[in-house]
């Protein structure tokens, strides 16, 4: 299968898409440091910065993708750090899309830290 | 008194600077729309866009204004939406800075909405 970083989001609507609790637990296992939220509806990790602006400089590459992707995460910034949250709407809970844009979300993290 | 939007953040640090509730009360009803967090410790108003990308433009206009007046907001940013929530760190509660800051990003606000 191709690594879920390198796939790409296509329109996932209605509870076909909605991926089941053993599906979410396989695919999580392919994604360290993200968790499922409480309420089991959302993926969501919190990632740490040098400062509000370095924080901002990622919520601006992650806005990049998520428009290329057409999937938007849900995001809390403050100094030095941004929590991303996944989850499709049109699913009422998750579909492979949030997994997608997770791993992308991860290598774009990566990336920034890199040098 | 100058209007709060035109005032500029100084340190303030310690509790001589934190606002007691009557301040807070008084500093609010210059503010509409802003409200006092349930906990007391923030004061947080959620604005409304178009799309992701006109949320992401208002954050980073919000982020010059933070760095200028070295006084940095806790962001909720999704879709179409932005929660913006103020509070000092170094008073444990509310200062003036707070409200300096609501006052500024309401003015980019309507900024952002006038044309």
């Amino acid at each position: 299968m191709t690594a879920l970083a390198d796939q790409h989001c296509v329109p996932r609507r209605g509870e076909a898409h909605r991926l089941s609790a053993p599906e979410v637990h396989r695919l999580l296992a392919e994604l360290p440091g993200w968790a499922l939220r409480a309420d089991g509806l959302a993926i969501v990790r919190t990632l740490r910065f040098e400062d509000f602006l370095a924080a901002l400089a990622y919520v601006n590459a992650l806005a990049d993708m998520a428009e290329a992707q057409d999937h938007h995460p849900d995001l809390e910034l403050g100094y030095g750090r941004c929590s991303v949250h996944y989850n499709t709407h049109d699913v009422g809970g998750l579909s492979l899309n949030d997994f997608i844009c997770a791993a992308k979300a991860e290598r774009l993290y990566a990336a920034q830290h890199a040098h």
